[in-house]
């Protein structure tokens, strides 16, 4: 039977007497698995003003107290590991690996964050002018919200959930109505670690609930993860509201493979980037550059590496991928190709299209698929198609490599595979990424760095995790005293 | 004869074949004195341009290279800060001391700025697993602008420009059209201390020049300082392009005058705070909360002060105080004392309407005015006069004095007078601004701290000097890095 | 029977053939419960040895990983919370309560210690000169040790520990061989934290294990507190080793008592801060100086406070105090009294010698005791008693109580008590003091502050705690990289 | 006719009544060019007196203000770099090149110490417990010193003086007695700059001045380059006295040049670092380990490179290297080598003894000379020559060559050259040195990174330049008040 999933709000788990509701679906399966209602605009408000109420107390709280709740939720999140992870698998398809992998990277933010102490100090300067001493304060900003896609349901809300509520911010989440159940998962949790009501909130929905946070006036800053144009939509209303945003949007990941690189490792790291999460991530490898004789054996290596992988039920051991995450997707990144190898934009090297796992006949399955021969100027070249599809391109030089690299809207990750110091400096100086990897396939900043994509790819200034978190949650307080002798009172 | 102001694009004064000028005046004279051009769309495209262009050399010269324009330039200001105040003067009224000032705050941007090398370091850790080490790097945006109002022509500029310019970025302001002379000024030192061409550039005009700039494709980031609305509409429409932004908006600043403070000293500051400038500074004191017993001193001593305050031409070395900036300025702030009467939500205490200095009958004069028994609810409380009026309030204790300081749109500064420990303590923690004062008047935050404005005064998160000016004009990128030892070659 | 105490060395609990062996008494009883062995010199060689060897393994362990054992390390100790409290009032004398206490901000170390991963960050610049590159990077130390007091057993040792570790470093613990006890405790967690074997070690010892651990060349920093002469021995022959070392001396504590301060809260923190824990730590208020006014009540005032003080076993729920360390201490303490008072130099106003507590005959009993008009000339002035004593002098103004604070050889705390802005203000930017309290009577920094002695106080210019901690225990590594184009080789 | 070397102390260029005195020569000319005084204790003592009362104003005087001194320091350094270096090459025998290359590396470090008004900030928190904040302020320390070297008069003196009096400090220089007139040069600009007198002084002498700067107790740092015993004999006596102290010692710095390395540069940049100022720097290499192949071409190309370089006069423009400080210097350096032949520790493949320059009949030259197969385990391996001298040593990996590098006392400098990413980072986290090159020949960090050697090179934990100078030459006061509520005055 299907799991009715409830939002959380002022400390207790709430049904919504709304009429709409939408089914969550096993990918793999096929299968509803549970309803997820979508909030009504009201009930988001009463959210905003229960946090709003929460706040004023919670600012107050100590930070040294504000982060026990944090080193508790930590300790249920490891020892709930193997549920929730089993949870991410169910609704949003991955590997069981992969959700574990998942869920240990979120469980690093939680691990920053409790670092807030020292992370959230101002700085001061005595003297600034005779007998005048001066102080930065960093104090909270009051309710935030965070809105999270469906490829990371356990990780992408922890990117900035344990920064506010350190900092003294109550936090709301909407998560992606394609995998609520994750995010339910986590508010048990928060709700045994003993947060004080209000404080940690969760609202179910899609578009109509996604306005009412960014329209709301107690909710003064907004992150966002997911596409490009939801993301600049975000962005642009947030502001227009006068928030504070930081949006990250989608990505195409070129990856320069040069000839001194080791081709056999490259090609088993590229295969992982590529293929991993079914290409479902911002940072996956979507379109790999050749530099002169790389070419013909990182094709032939790479085409064997994607016929082979083992694509399956993510809770089956010898599965090493998983289906997308819909029916809808499945359909769109199947047209993708089809549109460019029509077009002779593409050569379809290897075909994912039209396959199926036994047994699960039902899923939403599109094989690894390789694209050789892809136009650079092509609409096939700058479309994020978020799934198992690596585009190949050639160049003759580093230089021209880069520029392919540059060339493009996004700037979410670029990576170079070599032995060389020269190329890989001048890689990392001249890339517009704000992720570069050198020999690394996923270069996802560790938590204690900010996650920093760039151009078409983000939108703001302060972005996720780490300093950059702490930042975003706070506001600065300058003060400038001055204590008149002559005021001083006489005994 | 009016001066003919200039742009100053790719290295070279340039005049405009624009058909649309507009006249500069001193308002001490009333009389015009410039006429400053409305450059055309595709001439700011130039400029955008020429800046790109001139980025990606600009970006490559070493730091420590790029300070060292900064360090000529603080001795071209210095050197010359005599004429750019009198220009100051002569556009914008204040006082020649005012003007003197204005600069020495706008020198001390440069001066941090100078500190870059160090401000811009990118951190790393080693071994975030086994061989593999993470690097943040900062590198610069690219082209960025700032768009600055009239009452600091010197001074707002400097709070953006050497960030930008020791960052690696290329710069274009676009000041007022009501003082751009003094932007002039600088320019042609900007130009002495020998910035390579299309660095730092100056595009004068209105609200075209400002869309055109909020519009252009290579301009990555905007700083604007002015009033509300128009930070409003300069975040949405920046941000809705996919910029970073920071606008900095109005203010009405509360001050609370607690009985224990000494009323003579707080008198002098509080009118120095409310007239100087004539008023025309976001932290200008605009409201004085008396608590308890300081009612009735304070307000006869802030009256008496007000009447006595010498008003005239700036470079009379008599005046204390000047002009407002224009005749439209000045009939607004009379309609609104006026109206204020009238509704009964003030009496006016000291009348500055209607009079005028000797020999300057044609200046744009408002004397010192005293708004007693304002009605916090009215919109009086809540307008920005943006003029030299100073609106009294009253509260019984320091709780519903800091009730009225919070409860308004706007947050730039609010400030307390007092000898307690106490009270002071309470009201930094507590009052909803992001510039506070401790027996301060005018509690501007020093080169080395953001200048922190809150709520409706500030739309953005990363605000103008120091730190978040470093920070505001990077853009972090992160390297992650593995160097296999199996991939080394064998000798 | 009494317990016997080991050492911990190699991951193993080991005891010594060594024949010299000290008792640990209960002070309360004056009974002897345990005996410890006084680690001969080579064996100290092996625990250097031992801790060398682990350390080529343990400073590639990722520092994330490092932290998880912190995490551990945390959750054992809140579990353990009373039983170590238990153990420390039985061998240092304190009261269960601040038994507790003194463990809640030993882990607030471990706490700040977690944040290692941001705290330990290196810097960079790109293109320092063209294609040049810079970066800093710390890397640990090595093997380091601690040599810690008897009257903090818990705390004190992990204000080094947590950072030593969490940093790369091997670390060796040598306790006070009056408390060993407590050390066993924290070593049993650190066992089940699952630290690899050598990492972290016990020897147990007196002068003799000093002197082979601050000569032993793998040792390469030293962390000490206890008295001044001793903390100079420490430095100096450390430093003569070349060794870096960082050593907290004694203290004598001034509190300015202004006349405009609530006497009664004022004197219930300055009896909190005397005599709590005996007046045995180096944050205990020692010296009252009165201003003008305060003098008549405060003496009074605290005088009662002195005599009704609730002395006893510290297990024992009414205490309010416990017993001094030993015989020693205990007729130490007394001759000073009765030397100030025979040579003229203090009036004895509340005299605790001679007393004993009902049931505990042979406990160290010292109760607590107020010396009046205390000569600031006088040797007595100077002493640290470090016993329940509290001087009172007078000064007329605030000036000359200041005067009268920085007139000594000592810097470890200094505190003011008023309500004034002004007064506060002017004292902590002058006290001579690295610890400063305002209206507080025991100034001790949060984990997240350096633990700031001053002059005789302490010797080395990083203090334990915080971010001093990590600097302390790591070593810069500034690294320069220029890659040549011509240099890269041709495809 | 000689230059009589006075002293700087209160502001006034003082003779000394001492009879000791001791001449100073010009190295190439063999020719006394000027008279040194040996300061008398009692003048020392005077100085450090007049220093401790200018620090009581200094020490207010704002920090912004402070800077301003820098600034004009700066361009006075500038404006006469060209007579500094030429004494520089008069005095300390290297080419006017290098003089000037020194000097723009000494202003670097004026150029990051007025970025002091933020590096000097302190950090706060709010709410560490209800109602309690915390802050940490940086003040200070008093009077400090340094005691610097011959061999870079211009420079070394820089990497402690800026920051010192940036941060308030009053600062004595104690330079080499061989090369006093370059710190006279720096000390008239000092003086033109306008500091307040006593801010600071120059004391000259030798041992006996060291000495009483060690134990005068009103100078609180001492910051020291030279040789490593006498840094350790400094470090010893200045902490046995209580003071923090930063002491610099020697230096063998290894090169490892691995195969895959461009020959042509590597061996260009190998003789600049070996033979560039006579190979009197800390950061020479002075060890050139071949890896494989690199051995045979190596060593041919770097003897020609040896035997080819132009020695002369270092106000000749052709000169590439200079002579050695004095007779006793080329004595020893002399007879080093012919130890190492003789023992057959080494062959001399290239001979610099026994050669003179024609007009410079007396000048202290020695020729640039090569040392093969230097056996590592000799003395002459691990001694410091200070000449130049490069020894030349063969290992058959990168593992061996790193324990060749690894394997000795001093920790100054390693490079490492070659085209690889893999090995550069592999040496970069392995090599036992502070400061490490990739692909350089002097891996001298840039004034804002901390020179970091380790080992016997340095002694001590906080170096000179940037962040450390800053934390080097202020202590922490770190401050926790609470302001009741109840203390509050009622109206």
């Amino acid at each position: 039977m299907a799991q009715r999933i409830l939002n959380f709000v002022g400390g207790a788990w709430t049904d919504s007497s709304a009429e709409v509701k939408q089914n969550v679906s096993n990918p793999a399966l096929g299968k509803v698995i549970g309803e997820v209602v979508m909030t009504p605009q009201e009930q988001v408000a009463r959210a905003a003003e229960t946090g709003h109420k929460a706040y004023q107390e919670w600012r107050k709280v100590p930070v040294t107290d504000r982060i026990q709740y944090l080193f508790k939720f930590k300790q249920l999140l490891e020892a709930n590991i193997d549920e929730i992870a089993k949870t991410i698998t169910n609704e949003a398809g991955k590997t069981y690996k992969e959700s574990v992998a998942e869920m240990r990277r979120g469980i690093e933010n939680v691990e920053v964050a409790i670092g807030t102490p020292i992370l959230m100090q101002g700085y001061n300067n005595e003297d600034i002018a005779s007998g005048i001493d001066e102080h930065m304060f960093r104090q909270p900003l009051g309710v935030v919200a965070a809105i999270t896609p469906f490829n990371f349901p356990g990780m992408i809300p922890l990117w900035f959930m344990p920064y506010a509520l350190a900092t003294g911010n109550c936090f709301i989440l909407k998560p992606s109505e394609k995998v609520p159940m994750t995010s339910v998962k986590m508010f048990e949790l928060l709700e045994q670690a003993g947060f004080p009501k209000g404080v940690v909130q969760l609202v179910n929905g899609g578009k109509e609930v996604v306005d009412a946070i960014l329209d709301h006036p107690y909710i003064k800053a907004i992150s966002f993860v997911g596409s490009t144009p939801v993301a600049k939509y975000i962005y642009s209303r947030a502001t227009a509201n006068g928030k504070r945003a930081q949006c990250q949007g989608g990505a195409k990941n070129p990856v320069v493979i040069m000839p001194d690189a080791d081709m056999d490792t490259t090609t088993r790291i590229m295969a992982d980037s590529a293929f991993g999460c079914a290409g479902q991530r911002c940072l996956a490898a979507s379109v790999a550059i050749t530099v002169g004789e790389a070419r013909n054996v990182f094709t032939e290596q790479i085409a064997d590496a994607a016929a082979s992988r083992v694509v399956g039920y993510g809770l089956d051991e010898k599965a090493q991928m998983g289906p997308v995450i819909d029916a809808r997707s499945k359909s769109r990144i199947e047209q993708i190709i089809a549109d460019g190898e029509k077009s002779g934009n593409a050569n379809v090297l290897v075909d994912g299209r039209g396959k199926s796992v036994s047994g699960y006949d039902d899923g939403y399955w599109v094989f690894p698929t390789i694209l050789e021969n892809v136009n650079p100027e092509s609409e096939l070249a700058r479309t994020e198609i978020f799934g198992p599809v690596l585009s190949l391109m050639h160049a003759n030089t580093i230089e021209d490599a880069i520029q392919l690299v540059n060339n493009r809207a996004y700037g979410n990750m670029a990576c170079i595979f070599t032995t060389s110091g020269y190329y890989a400096r001048k890689f990392r100086n001249e890339a517009d990424a704000g992720n570069v990897g050198v020999n690394i396939g996923v270069a996802a900043p560790m938590a204690f760095f900010p996650f920093s994509g760039w151009n078409e790819s983000f939108f703001g200034d302060l972005h996720g995790q780490g300093r950059h978190g702490i930042e975003f949650f706070t506001q600065t307080k300058v003060v400038v005293e001055r204590w008149p002798q002559e005021w001083s009172r006489q005994f």
